[in-house]
């Protein structure tokens, strides 16, 4: 399992909100039943990398639908091999690092 | 009031765990008395862009404190002038939406 | 045709040089026959956006291949259906511009 | 010196095309007289970290002074204090190993 973090901006929008689009990707991501956390700047998904590179190029097509003709999408994908890494496994890590 | 999201990653670490220098990043953010977030993914601080640019270049610093001699840092950066952008608030806009 | 920026990076490495892993990312570029730009902060390709989704995959597991059991990956994707993207057509028309 | 790749992306423009205010980036990167290569995702600059994060700042600012009320800008640090990092340096090393 490895976590993707992605941030989908459609450019031409008549106003800087872009909320509504920003839901889409999440209710996309609700019916693909990925396990994600939405964050103020991105959505964070886990799953196994191959997966997680056919979501991601799913929610980029996200706002070409609501008639969007040019995207922004980044991503990052954090994986690691030696063990399974799953969402607030790292939060929690660091956390417990601090605590102490 | 802007967002930051950034993402510290020493390079050239003798294990895949970099959790330690997460920690430091965090720690650093705590005593700016900054506001922030935790995710799985990296550090999102609220802030006026231009103490943003500086607590991040404070962060950036951190793991060659640790005797790190390279780090890559990512850093994304929104800001929005016509009306305040605060933590939580983006993610709690989107909930509302898709709860519709 | 869209663009997709990536940078793939090789997290504990014996030594901050992580060049070795670079190149295996150009040279499956290569193999895959994609047109593609290195920088020195990453590599452009021009492709439809399925394959280049494809194609980060492909580059994103190159550093496995050689025993790295951590690999963080930074994508950004820049997708235009109103007009054909290719490469160096951004740097022509800025630079036109900045000439005027 | 470390390099920083910039892209500043501004949100709520009547048009998908934003060549204009990439046009502003690069002149006042320009005026600044760092060093930088444009490429088709963003810009790279040369620098020292403390001005490489200054000069973030003050591109990042362009689009709001022509008027733009929302800007994402997505930035990028490689920083390397074991040795010199310069403009063209990892492009050369690259192509030199593929070469072998």
């Amino acid at each position: 399992m490895a976590l993707l973090d992605i941030s989908v901006v459609p450019v031409g929008t008549p106003s800087p909100s872009i909320g509504d689009y920003i839901a889409e990707v999440v209710k996309t991501c609700s019916k693909a039943r990925v396990k994600y956390r939405l964050t103020d700047m991105g959505t964070i998904i886990e799953g196994r990398p191959a997966d997680l590179f056919k979501i991601a190029q799913k929610l980029h097509e996200t706002p070409f639908k609501k008639g969007i003709r040019r995207v922004i999408t980044s991503i990052t994908v954090d994986d690691r091999r030696d063990k399974k890494v799953k969402l607030d496994d790292k939060v929690k890590s660091v956390t417990a690092r601090i605590a102490k």
